[in-house]
């Protein structure tokens, strides 16, 4: 049997997501993202298409490099407004059954304490269908609303992240032993106390004394998604994480990421499948390859060149105001933009920021149904990945074309599901326990 | 025409809310407090009876004072588990049209930049349907959770509340002025820049240099509830709050701290109805007041003493343990305790935690139809209350039966609304504008 494609939809609770402008489009629908229906109606179409689950992106600042004001990025609606990504999850729970939510939760700006109650309780109101994308944050914005002067460095704040882990670990699987929660209602006794511990810990980051407030959820620990780049960030990937995120423009240069990804799960104990490594893409879709080429030069009119650079400088910390947007490699004036232009094979500034107007950072198959099918099984053996994050154009139209046009295909070749498994999202996911199992560090803490 | 009694649900998010061991009974679902399912079938329910809101309460803590442990608590599941309440807030939006949500938010342990951020989401979401209820903390086993030795003496968490609130009134009021989003999709400006500021705020506790990351919600500020009855509390009442809870036994006791509340209001400018006053009570109902006191006698066999008094323990930082819980007024040994038991008319201990176990904090009225409205109608008139929360005995029945029993009586004396009005929360339950008006507090920062 062939090994089956894991699809999750890519996209944040705001208008301007990664592809910039195209909320401009007529059919495109993002405006409305801070309406129930809204979600509620893509979570229907994901749910239909059999999509494993819909992940999340959030920040909590806005992006203010370009230009050094955030103006660039309000006009063109570059992920401000936004609204808090966890409020839509138990709405559009409410009209799903399988569909399950990985959201996006800083570390910096959520108390252990009171995040890992607020994870327990989605994970209990959706039945074990909630993941947890670990960032530890990159805008500067985002640390001066919550009172710092600047974020803080790239390794303390992955210092920060394994003690914080540790924090909510115990709270997760220490706290609250199986079988704590009796619900006996003949002895009167609810929870039996001497199966829950209050838990203690005194680090450098966090001091904690107390009792989890949630019983045991489907899951405990949600599945734990991760997108680290860095050495520091895989090292924690490999170590923590379940699913992964990765970058890459071929399908050659994933395969290097995917492998040196398994090989750092390997290296702390763990089964080189506990990974599940996932990259970007879009699709643009079409009965014929082409009115799928027409679709594409129909959306990329509506496209935002400032509204791309002010996602890239805010991305790259680099202010691209400062260039020519025709400026060749040779002319920006930073190495770090230099070596990032060529590594994608971008000439101009103009051709990333265009890059970005459709798709955003995942590479584009355009094309008939069948042509996107290949395209995308090619990818998908190739890279030796286990799953795309399909990232929107316009939306929610291009789900649905995916929905309609590209998943008949995939499963009609034996490389996608033809129903759900049953189950919380990580028994979906990986076929086994609901909980996290050994080697993972989560585990450890478990009574 | 008759002055229209406003009514919440008064509940919690967890098992054992106000009436502890009645999670036994066996028609009781509130056990199933982690699911969907039951919030969404409460909500309807209320939505049935023309509810104006539900309020939930919260904790982020344990009661632990009771023998010094939280295991009475766990034991009595009295508040835990208990999971996090603005989850099941868009779950109980998704079923319901008007339905209300009044939801703790607790200053001490919510970022005032991500809380505002939580805050415009749900309003957002809920198309204008959100109330914040503004606790300072009262637990130390709470304060503890987040990292410190324990919470801020009483005066102290005022002055944090006082600066809390113009940090998310900024936000809220002055961050986007009317007319900053313009969604045009002919000039690609969704946003214009002119019309958004940064909110530059450096006091004694807190400090944020940010733009608020949402467009202006609904009602921008959510309806302010507050439960103060402290000198600080009933001032800060006066000054910011639109909706109070208050205590007490008696119409003719509640009638005096109404008179109080109006006039704080006025002392702070405003109008002394733009207070809504709103006191517990608990009903018991029956087709005749005989079945009616049955069913009170068949609820009162599941009551725990055990998880009263845990109850009891953690409100007023007295360990009841160390007491017979027959000691009279005279046994008990604290001042302040002999003080209450003898404000509620209670000569022993006993008294008071049996008086929990069915209706918690609020008067209960018991009886038919006919007798429950004479009682409520009688209790309305003379207190001059606005309305009322109506705190949960066995749930959902207790619901259930008063929307089926009681609601078409009040309907019939005219004192009870038969269709919900549009609009907001706010202009739901004041009738004038969504948004705050002059002279509140938070409307000075508005552009």
């Amino acid at each position: 049997m062939s090994k089956e494609m894991a699809l999750c939809a890519f996209d944040m609770n705001c208008v301007g997501h990664q592809s910039q402008g195209l909320w401009r489009h007529p059919r495109d629908r993002s405006s409305e993202y801070h309406s129930m229906k809204y979600w509620q109606d893509l979570a229907c179409t994901l749910e239909r298409g059999l999509f494993d689950g819909i992940f999340l992106a959030d920040v909590t600042g806005l992006y203010d490099v370009y230009g050094k004001s955030p103006d660039a990025a309000l006009r063109a609606a570059v992920q401000v407004p936004t609204n808090d990504p966890f409020t839509i999850v138990p709405a559009m729970a409410a009209v799903t059954k399988h569909l399950s939510f990985g959201v996006t939760g800083s570390i910096p700006y959520e108390m252990p304490y009171t995040f890992a109650r607020l994870m327990s309780s989605l994970d209990h109101l959706t039945e074990g269908r909630i993941g947890w994308n670990i960032v530890t944050g990159y805008l500067d914005s985002a640390a001066k609303g919550a009172g710092k002067k600047k974020k803080e460095a790239h390794d303390t704040r992955y210092d920060i992240a394994y003690e914080y882990m540790q924090v909510v670990y115990r709270l997760w699987e220490e706290s609250w032993e199986e079988g704590a929660v009796v619900r006996d209602r003949d002895s009167g006794v609810f929870t039996d106390p001497s199966k829950v511990h209050q838990i203690d810990h005194k680090g450098e980051y966090f001091e904690l004394h107390a009792v989890h407030l949630c019983e045991p959820s489907p899951q405990r620990t949600p599945v734990l998604f991760q997108a680290g780049t860095s050495s520091k960030g895989q090292a924690f990937a490999g170590g923590h994480a379940e699913c992964v995120f990765i970058g890459g423009e071929t399908p050659e240069g994933q395969a290097k990421s995917v492998k040196a990804l398994r090989e750092q799960a390997v290296a702390h104990g763990r089964d080189a499948n506990d990974l599940k490594i996932f990259a970007s893409i879009s699709v643009v879709v079409a009965p014929t390859d082409k009115e799928a080429e027409e679709k594409l030069a129909d959306y990329m009119q509506y496209g935002s060149h400032e509204g791309a650079l002010a996602l890239l400088s805010g991305w790259t910390g680099f202010d691209f105001s400062t260039l020519d947007p025709d400026a060749t490699v040779e002319q920006t004036k930073s190495d770090a933009i230099q070596s990032v232009l060529a590594a994608h094979g971008f000439s101009t500034v103009r051709e990333w920021s265009t890059n970005l107007m459709v798709g955003g950072v995942g590479h584009v198959l355009v094309g008939s149904p069948q042509s996107v099918a290949d395209q995308l099984q090619n990818w998908f053996e190739v890279s030796g990945l286990d799953g795309f994050n399909l990232t929107r154009t316009v939306t929610p139209e291009c789900f649905e074309d995916f929905v309609d046009l590209v998943v008949p295909e995939l499963q009609e070749r034996g490389i996608y599901k033809r129903s759900y498994q049953p189950g919380s999202f990580r028994e979906k996911l990986f076929g086994k326990s609901g909980r996290l199992s050994k080697p993972h560090p989560a585990v450890e803490y478990r009574k």
